[in-house]
């Protein structure tokens, strides 16, 4: 098809497709990536089947809907063919309960990005990705800020 | 049975019961707390099922694994008729690829327990709880440091 709206299109069911193969426990969650362009990724799961004894979505599960952001990121906006991503370390606020889906965002700004990309020919990056994650009505339930890295195939 | 270790088995049984229970997403990713007193728990979680891309355990996983210990621990060790665990926040680590299973243990010590207890009659009571996650060589796979609550029930 010829539609202008096939290659994000095509982009996110890629992302899908790799959830599933690539981290099985994630995509059991109903994880599922939903916007997808450089800089740019958000993702929603269901509240069924991953809800707890409150009656909110389970902290592990919210925690896996923004961590897979920082993959989903590095393949939107980096060299797949030459770097691969890292999680080094993450924060997690729990501010709010999490009733219902639940949707989490995440952004790198272009200057940013062109720092990484610039960086990235010599090696290891470090960068930190800051995620939000949001109720249907908005309610902001969570924030992460983690410790990412793209390196190099190799390191 | 008589056995003087029937307690601690039992304690034990119903605490693994209860997160089938309260936390499906964690029974099924196959936690199980296998030691658990006042003070100490310790649960572990196979390879099988939560691995990832890169053949190891994935991060939500390791999460899982060592949030949970919070909600046992109160189990364990304070009132749970009247009070109830929260997580407000956690940081988390990554220190080495998790290859096979991976065991998590906490421990609070006696005189914080006493502080916790006598705090918890006027409401509210923070406290701290380090969490270490080690593979089955001993390798320290993650360290998280969460910042929980115990909270009488109805605040």
């Amino acid at each position: 098809m010829s539609d202008p709206a096939s290659g994000p299109v095509d982009a996110l069911a890629t992302m899908n497709q790799l959830l599933e193969q690539t981290i099985p426990r994630a995509h059991q969650m109903g994880v599922t990536f939903v916007e997808l362009r450089p800089g740019y990724v958000r993702a929603e799961v269901p509240f069924e089947g991953n809800g707890n004894h409150f009656g909110v979505v389970y902290a592990g599960v919210i925690f896996t809907l923004a961590e897979v952001l920082g993959g989903a990121l590095h393949y939107a906006t980096f060299d797949v063919s030459t770097h691969y991503p890292l999680v080094r370390s993450l924060n997690i606020e729990f501010l709010a309960p999490g009733k219902g889906a639940l949707s989490a965002s995440a952004t790198i700004a272009e200057a940013e990005i062109e720092r990484i990309r610039a960086a990235a020919v010599n090696g290891k990056v470090p960068f930190e990705l800051v995620a939000e994650v949001v109720g249907e009505d908005g309610t902001l339930v969570a924030r992460t800020r983690g410790d990412y890295q793209i390196r190099p195939y190799g390191t």
